[in-house]
């Protein structure tokens, strides 16, 4: 059990600690102590984030308070959180460099860790999206980085010895993963003092909730799947506020839920937060249509993303189990080459993971609109009628998911399901 | 990591170490260790088993060699594994203490804990169902001994920091569950040196194996299920050669292959076995349907073992949310008291449950015709053209498990199908 001896940073401090603890670190800022600026920028509901800018280079040192920053002490949270977020980015790392920040220093009794400046242009993604900015590489990224972690760390690639010693590792961030369960598995369905909602408009519908037994048969299936699956390492918060972006870049950071748990769960969290971006153009348009480019870029990287997904899964797999010695879940003794298993397996193995997907994007919908952390792309809709019609439709869609994911049979046909007829 | 310092005993070093690090359990035998009778009574695939008998007591010392014992030191096996048995039969003996051998020492470096002898009577289930005996208390209490395991250990009766610190120590038993993956959920399906099947008459059948694939397919979705979902504290073994019985007694042993994995695992192992058994009969009958109670008598006991399990696990469930706090999976906040949800919740689990049992009990029937490991209600009828009649009959079976579980609704309907018509 690690109880770190914690001490939280402020500009001073810091500066002291990078410059006594971390000599490399302070050669590559250059200049003296006295020449580095510092600025804490976390927008963030959980963490401290710092700039450090030195006469020749610039790098991040992120830590953890031992509570939820948005709430406040009455929250306590493990600092050890940073810990698992500095592991996680370094096997990301090493499996994406192009996608993730490096990590340059770990403290674990410190609960920080220092990694690469996301230098501008880069920006939040949601902040992009909101600004109806669109990003002609962001499915292709972002795939890739969901296509190699995910298969990377599970079972298609590993043998179930090394599986088991790296689930063992993230088990132990456990109260991270609890916050999830709490927020977004429970909590909207019930009767809960952190929910809020656009009010009154949206009051019919988050009694809805409460009493939908189906919806709450189907977010208990979920949460089953999310506290038992060990299926790969999972980023954990893949929203978008988790991803900065330029027009040539596309980052993953903030993976400090990360843990072993169903693929769905990653690959859903990047669906629902396009889904809800989409939902909110209206809601940003100063004329009407305005947004319509923008939605409909959306709706074509929502497409993009699964089927570049499944494709470089599915290419990865095939050369994996061809060229390497497979994962145990596909032994060469049953799926060598030159049989059709490889292929029908592949395929419900897919069909599974798209359920799943569905799925969770819902449970992460449903949870923006009615629990305790909303999104800004809805947040920043000031007319709250206008934001309450955008709401709607996202929280219905949610609920189209989470219910009714099994009737579909394509991504296109999700897509299509974004306008209701009629 | 625990490299232990292994010592194998034999009966002289035994009663020396009894005597000298065990000062209770010589107490309790009575008289001084000359007078102790030592007996190595390990039928057994994997271990020792030592009965040491004194004046006024007996107990059983059961200690792990570092290979597989039917096989020999060419298969090396962690020894450590009798730290987990003897973990799982604490565990075990907390939740349903009239189902399991009570343990009184145990001593993980020298690879050995000491259990309550169960005494004459008591014999391996798997001899009572040979010679054609029936036990009508079976079913009620091999499904106590499942619904409480099952229940306790799960999601449904602890939260998931409770759950996820259970899950961390067993998953180090990794040895155990890769054996199971090697010789159940692959090498039956392959060409693969350890299989063995009455030949010539099931070479066709053992053929069929390699190149079914949908067969592959389904075995392979079990595999993953196996090594990803950590639901309950599984025994991992239960066939009728861990269970040791009498009239009134029912006694689950020889759990070292404990882990947290899916609850129909066990399930599936102990019918697997009764159906294993019922086709064994025909093969061991005297004269025409001289076996035709006995398999009566099976048929019934699956359906009970099934139906009672269910009830019990329902009604465990039903009174833990009301009367104490549930487990995480199904919190107060979204099942309490008056809501519909748990009971639609229970359907959907029951069912889901009942999917995974069948699917499990089809892959340990199909291994136990054609894989490393028979069974000796099958192996022991002599005449191989009549043995591979039966063998046959429960690989089909087994088959239909594995491929078409999804067609059974009920267990009636399972054991309706024992006899396939025309
Ligand atoms: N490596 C980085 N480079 C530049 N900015 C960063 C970097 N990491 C975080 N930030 C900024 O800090 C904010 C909060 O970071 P994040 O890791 O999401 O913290 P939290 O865990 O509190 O949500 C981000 O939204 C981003 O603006
Ligand atoms: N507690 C016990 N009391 C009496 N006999 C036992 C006991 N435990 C094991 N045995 C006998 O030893 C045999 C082998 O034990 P088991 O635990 O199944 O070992 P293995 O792991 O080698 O299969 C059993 O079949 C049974 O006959
Ligand atoms: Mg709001
Ligand atoms: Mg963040
Ligand atoms: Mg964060
Ligand atoms: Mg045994
Ligand atoms: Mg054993």
């Amino acid at each position: 059990d690690v109880k770190p001896l914690f001490v939280g940073f402020n500009p001073e401090t810091l500066v002291d600690y990078i410059a006594t603890k971390t000599p490399d670190l302070a050669t590559r800022l250059g200049g003296k102590p006295t020449d580095w600026k510092v600025r804490e920028v976390g927008d963030g509901n959980l963490n401290l984030v710092f700039i450090v800018e030195g006469p020749q280079w610039t790098c991040v040192l992120k830590q953890s308070l031992p509570y939820v920053r948005c709430v406040g002490e009455s929250w306590p949270l493990t600092v050890d959180r940073s810990w698992f977020e500095a592991l996680a980015l370094k096997e990301e790392g090493r499996l994406v460099p192009q996608h993730v920040p490096e990590v340059y220093h770990v403290d674990r009794s410190r609960a920080l860790f220092v990694m690469r400046y996301l230098e501008p242009p880069h920006i939040i993604l949601r902040k992009g999206l909101i600004a109806g900015h669109v990003y002609p590489l962001l499915a292709d990224h972002v795939s890739t980085f969901l296509a190699r972690t995910l298969f990377s760390t599970s079972l298609l690639a590993l043998d179930t010895a090394q599986h088991k010693a790296a689930v063992a590792k993230f088990v132990v961030n456990v109260e991270l993963c609890r916050l999830t369960e709490q927020v977004i598995f429970t909590e909207p369905y019930a009767q809960a003092a952190n929910n809020h909602w656009t009010s009154p408009q949206l009051d019919a519908e988050a009694a809805a909730l409460r009493s939908d037994v189906p919806l709450k048969v189907a977010i208990t299936a979920l949460k089953k799947k999310f506290t038992e699956q060990a299926e790969a390492l999972v980023h954990g918060d893949l929203h978008t506020g988790s991803i900065m972006v330029t027009d040539t870049s596309t980052q993953m950071i903030d993976p400090e839920f990360a843990f072993y748990g169903p693929m769905g769960f990653d690959i859903g969290a990047f669906l629902a937060n396009l889904i809800l971006a989409y939902y909110s153009q209206d809601g940003h348009a100063t004329s009407p249509g305005a947004r319509n480019d923008c939605k409909y870029w959306i709706a074509k990287t929502i497409i993009e993303t699964w089927a570049l997904f499944a494709e470089k899964f599915v290419d990865l797999w095939s050369k994996f189990v061809s060229l390497e010695s497979p994962g145990d879940l596909t032994p060469t003794l049953l799926f060598g080459t030159g049989d059709r298993t490889l292929a029908e397996y592949q395929k419900a193995f897919l069909g599974d993971l798209f359920q799943d997907s569905l799925g969770f994007a819902g449970a992460k919908i449903v949870r923006r609109i009615v629990g305790i952390a909303h999104v800004e792309d809805l947040e920043s809709i000031a007319d709250p009628d206008v934001r309450a019609s955008c709401e709607k439709k996202a929280l219905a869609f949610g609920k189209v998911l989470l219910k009714e994911r099994s009737q579909f049979e394509s991504i296109q046909q999700v897509v299509k399901a974004l306008e209701p007829k009629g």
